[in-house]
């Protein structure tokens, strides 16, 4: 009846998909309806009100596109630039770089400054090249806000910094597939011109909603991006927003209605409450990978993810082996090492509607799995670090003081 | 708590998105997964062989893509045409004038051979000009197979006959979006090159997977294709199937399920005995129709769709109002007439997983709003034309038997 | 994968278990939790203000038991009444029979007024018993509010006024399971001590909770009964309602908030429109009969049961076959006549989360299924009949307006 | 939206109602069924047949009755004896001392042979008792399996051995409410005459069933009982089950789909691979309170349960704070201490449809609210004596590896 049966849940650790609540799974049980009705058009006209608030933006508009976190940023790329146009991109991991791919793929000019892999985007190498655009050749500055391959976040305050001091007016795309909702993020304040996550990142939900937001200088781009484009044309939704029946193409009703609850569980969290959860959840993580005297793939402290550690294991141990050991062994799910750290790293995603026993259940598992693979971890000792940095932080729940 | 509650069941007889059957609402009611696990690859391997037989193709290479039909449009295009080639189109309603647009907006050279909306597409037309193209220059035949917004399906065994007998090599690209799993469609025996449909159709499923199967000629021509795409690109995919891990990008887990439980439910009930049970149900809904008095928006026989029913209204009639009071007296949803026929004519669909008592209660409601909109309708006329035909058709339920 | 599969929607009008409307199926799929944490406690104390609303009463105090409509009885009779006991009951059809049994194998000394099946209580039997009780050995007269298996409402009120005539003290209790939430109830207006239902009746979720309303009256005397009861012993409720922990034995979790979301949906619509639109069903139902040429079960138009239709098959037909024939052929469930009545009727239920397409759809299959089974009825002449009573009755759905 | 929401799983360790599994959620999110349709019958024989397995009879008779673990008490009782009987029974702790109460409210003669609360059934007493009966006055010995209050698992093999030395014919009740699924339970082996379980507990469903089940001698003594029940009489039941409709009134659909998944999920694990994973999340459990440095509430290692294990705090700790602190800070439910060990144990339910990674979870959290109480625990203690245990014993999961 079900293939891979194993009692009790999963314990779903990857950097996405995430666990949805129970509340989203209830929201989303539902049958299709009719999306010109009445009902589905002033559903989404409050949805693009409250998204905008993940983005922390009040001038930005909003795509809920029904395509995946790759999508998006075709979305962004080709509505904003043209072919040809010079990006500057950072090269930092696998999805920094399947973004560079995609951008080379749509015939932009990728200007690519690389970093080790567990290094942060090289902000001034950045700075050189802005310094000697002074004809401003360079059309947009794409970086991806935290490398899910690596747990590597980059500093987009900075960026804006370097951006405004140079005065470029190059337009500032920022792939937060696994930060918005999770880790701090201002569009506004750092003038950010497109924004981006997927559902089933730190909203909790099924994957399948691109989440895309425009500011109005990359709205004026898109009016003259040569870019080619239809499926996934911004000028379709504005017209669709523009008459109020806002999907030029059929939405997932169950989406909508789990996006609202999604946003409404954010909401009674409150935002900020919720980037402090994720705070604290790393930084516990980050305490037992100490602890177990393993090496964060992170190099620096200031790029330490608040939702995903990568963990770089001995040489001797293949991180696969600890990946395939959890899902056979204790229905754990961790990530995988990709691409150039296959096989050195695993990685613990902690983003998502996730709390702190669920989590130090998972760093119970990886000590025991450690063990497995022939680790000699002190068991409980990185539970302990990340239990004596918790009960000293954990708030009490305020719905139940 | 329901904004728009009224008690008892939506009656949902739009073509589309359409009613999910309880076995697949259950199916899809899960947690994510690591779409890396064994798991999800297993289920997929399986479905992407199942999917076929909804093509009812053998050579064919389907791709589940996280999109609408609208992005399995593109899809279909963009790797199989190189900007600038010459492309044969129909246009006899609202889809095919939208993918008429598309392909423009993708830089095609676009033939388009017009019809009236409610006749279907002209073969003839089409057979002077494959006569005219010795130099082959028509690169591809594009074509709705059932135009939703009309109720005209189209004859594609005949169109191919066509490109037999001018032995033109041209691509044969069909938009199965309201046909797949509901009508007769035969991939490999008319030569079809790609076919493709969305989730929420007869599928029976919610929006967020486009469906496309792709030939052995069209799998050849995406290797020579220079339209630009990433997102949508069948190498990605292919890449993924010969790693055995099959996504470039993240699934929705919800979906693979829903769509198992669909296919399990088709086949459980035999693809032919659904094209059988479309073919009932439509008959009864233009017996119905025609006891009003009233006139099919499809101007002849051979071109009545057995998913869609297109009711033109007497002209002192505004069909929306028609739609409108469905929805807001009877918790009964029509499709509204689009774009030239708007106000004209309204939607009866009648696809996916459907029964006729379903179907009977959906007519009976018709005819109390067309009583409320002024039309003189006798009350019962429909349904009693409906029943008398469905009570000498309707076949025993095999499982209960 | 589904033993009994049948495309679309299964049409369930047995007059109970009744359809759940989606909202319901959404609240109820969760999890277990603890019900000695605060949230259970607190929901329980809404819940049980709120559902002496469906009784009309302010001064009753009810209980939610985990059983079904029979324990409920039980939960009535032992805790008013001791053995020996005299009772006054009516047997008009199977539930009243059932009841009496109870009553009898629970050793009350039953005083029964019989009717025939199709008739209601005999009031005037019970009169005379009443003016020769001056002695008051009567202690209770027991009634089934609406007799389910003939589709046979009695009249409270007119009863209240006989005890009241002869101010007799004999306890009122009422059997409710089909009739509260859906016909005129007034608890407290009518002198009701202990008023009764299902979760599964007109509340419209699943089986599981009986729900029993007892008056300050019925309180007292439960203090003094001498019935042996332990289970269903109101003490033990009252002993946890003081502590404010609310459940001496563990309550289903998810039929709790089931009938948070019940209550609120009654509440939303109006529960005297929901009353209103059951009659609008049940009178719409009662025209197709009629213009099918069968009889009413139900012998007087003052009997009428707005909730449930028996209707009278031609004595050459079995009315067991025509329901087999739902099931088998139209995926529609209708109720088997019982007892007496067996092979003699049908049962038509129009009762819970309904709407007026939904029966429409019910009353065509009917059509269909007595031509299948040899009766000449005039397709469409039932439906016809419903419509033009519904399309003249059926208000606009307020939310939508 | 959600009164006490916080965000992530709940953890729910009481010991019932248990933690539901994913697949069961889906099996019960379903509309209402006709009980009389053919298919309800036929998925109740089938559950039938199925659900005595989990009692390890052949020759007993099942019955599910739409109650809980109160009612189901009752069922045992007033089916098999007579008021004024004589039954011997075992105080031991709460619910031993429930089930006591209700023998003596439902008028038996209860020979109640009392334990200190943390130690089990007082086995010589009981043969002293049986020694000097040799007139058979003892008609019933009634014992818990397993003391939900205080952790302590009674002998039952060595129960029977008494009866079987002493040749006494009393029937032998096992309330297996905590036991059943999850403990060695062997109903034909131990002669056990009605043993019973709630469907809340090891089988991991909703409350609301109680499943009973009935040896030969059981049911011949139900011929003759002459205690009054109706709601609980098994006749009923027999009644039905020879008609092959199987049901005296309406069960719950919902969970009759519940069992029939829980139960595949069990043979799918194995039973006797259910209870190996209890006794190892048991021990484990055990290993990490005697880490903490703190007691077990059952007195001795022959007592102890893989069910549930009740904390002995410190005198200067109120365990009902540690409770209250789990739910306020950690989103974990903990059971209380009740009656005579309240404010003096806490309880950790390990029973149902858990994992070892959720159990570490749990006591994780348990050490940090120990340190928030005051209790100077070492953090990490109690899971590293739980890992160094677990990483030994757990098996690979058969469907994975």
């Amino acid at each position: 009846m079900d293939n891979y049966y194993a009692p009790g849940r999963n314990h779903l650790f990857v950097p996405g998909p995430v666990n949805i609540p129970e509340q989203v799974l209830r929201a989303m049980n539902r049958n299709n309806e009719d999306y010109r009705s009445p009902a589905i058009p002033a559903l989404t006209k409050i949805l693009l009100e409250d998204v905008k608030k993940i983005f922390k933006t009040i001038t930005g508009t909003p795509f809920l596109i029904p395509t995946t976190g790759t999508g998006a940023w075709e979305s962004a790329l080709t509505n904003t630039l043209s072919p040809g146009d010079r990006i500057v991109s950072f090269l930092i991991g696998q999805f920094s770089l399947l973004w560079i791919d995609q951008m080379q793929r749509l015939n932009f000019n990728v200007d690519v400054i690389e970093s080790d892999w567990g290094a942060g985007a090289n902000l001034e190498v950045l700075g050189s090249k802005l310094a000697a655009d002074t004809g401003h050749t360079i059309k947009a500055i794409c970086i991806v806000h935290n490398e899910t391959a690596t747990g590597v976040t980059n500093n987009l305050a900075a960026l804006r910094k370097l951006l405004d001091h140079y005065q470029h007016p190059a337009l500032f795309l920022v792939d937060g597939v696994s930060s918005i909702c999770a880790l701090d993020f201002r569009m506004d304040e750092w003038g950010v011109d497109v924004a981006l996550t997927g559902s089933q990142k730190a909203l909790s939900l099924p994957t399948g909603m691109g989440i895309v937001c425009a500011s109005p200088k990359a709205l004026e781009a898109s009016k003259t991006s040569k870019s080619v484009r239809v499926f996934f044309d911004w000028k379709d939704y504005l017209k669709f927003y523009k008459m109020g029946t806002f999907w030029p193409y059929t939405p997932s009703i169950q989406l909508l209605y789990g996006l609202r609850t999604a946003l409404d569980l954010l909401f009674e969290e409150g935002l900020d409450n919720v980037i402090e959860r994720h705070s604290r959840l790393a930084k516990a993580t980050r305490l037992a990978v100490e602890a177990w005297g393993l090496k964060n793939c992170t190099q620096k402290e200031e790029w330490f993810s608040d939702t995903v550690t990568a963990v770089v294991v001995p040489s001797y141990i293949d991180s696969s082996e600890i990946v395939r050991r959890g899902w056979k062994r204790y229905n754990l799910s961790l990530g995988l090492g990709l691409n150039k750290v296959a096989g050195k790293v695993f990685r613990i995603g902690h983003l998502g509607n996730l709390n702190e026993l669920q989590l130090l259940g998972c760093l119970a598992g990886v000590e025991m799995i450690l063990r497995d693979v022939g680790y000699p971890v002190k068991l409980g000792s990185g539970v302990a670090a990340a239990c004596a940095f918790l009960q000293n932080t954990i708030p009490m729940i305020p719905s139940r003081i």
